[in-house]
């Protein structure tokens, strides 16, 4: 299982190909999309749109994995998040990716167990999982690893569910 | 000059292309892409993009003409908004199409004259410069014609105030 992890945002977008093994969860990639402000609007939205298919062209993911996001403040941002997340999923569809979403409380509790943990526990978790000295940067990057290890387990967790009935 | 006029919504992307000739503004074609609630969230997106890039095809603005959108509340909205809006601009970037931004204060006094226009008043004005027995329907397809029309307004009186220089 060869899992996409995004955290789509105009300015940085994280995204993080993990690939199941038998041996454990092995990241192929990881990195962003970077766009300046000083670039047209609708173009960094084209840039975006179109690196993603890239990374998708290139490594082949079979599914993935999103933030499902609550905002409960700062509208200007909703606005210019939703832009940039609506060109990812735009691309994901267009590429026949399924999507999977996950809420923050659903992250922190696949990746550190329970749901108050911090950035700080998040990215520790990825350092171990990963083998890393550190933790991937900025923090797009460890949120997109973030919810592509959140499928990856709770996907063997419905298996192991299902294992027992 | 032909300018295509959109308000993005994911359940209703109104739009409208004008045509500016010398006997005045003719509307081209007005409506809306409407997707169902049940459709999947990328997919819905999807076809939004695909609906747009149909009607640029068919009826070849040069221009397109969107609303500026300053959200006081309802952050959830805002990211759904986002969304379609996101890929709407990636149509149009994808189409070579320049792009004009004008806010709801610049409509209102663009079409009525004053900031303060209710949404009958400019509904009224659409009907009597396109000479329609109604107004356009829903609101998203009336939103989409003023925003095309205030384009248009804006740039000949630049023409004008250049020729009086």
């Amino acid at each position: 299982m060869r899992v996409l992890g995004l955290d789509p945002g105009i300015a940085i977008t994280g995204f993080a190909v993990i690939n199941e093994t038998k041996t454990g969860n092995i990241p192929l990639v990881y990195g962003c999309i970077r766009t300046h402000s000083s670039t047209a609007h609708a173009q960094r939205l084209q840039i975006i749109y179109e690196d993603i298919k890239r990374v998708i062209k290139k490594y082949q993911p079979e599914v993935a994995a999103i933030e499902k996001l609550f905002f409960n403040r700062n509208v200007t941002n909703a606005l210019k998040v939703g832009e940039a997340r609506g060109v990812v999923l735009l691309a994901l569809a267009n590429s026949d990716i399924e999507i999977f979403e996950y809420t923050p409380l659903q992250v922190k509790q696949a990746l550190v167990g329970y749901g108050r943990a911090d950035k700080k526990q998040i990215q520790y978790m990825i350092r171990a999982e990963f083998k890393l000295a550190e933790a991937p940067k900025p923090d797009d990057v460890a949120d997109a690893c973030a919810v592509a290890l959140t499928h990856l387990r709770s996907r063997r967790l419905n298996q192991m569910m299902k294992g027992l009935k």
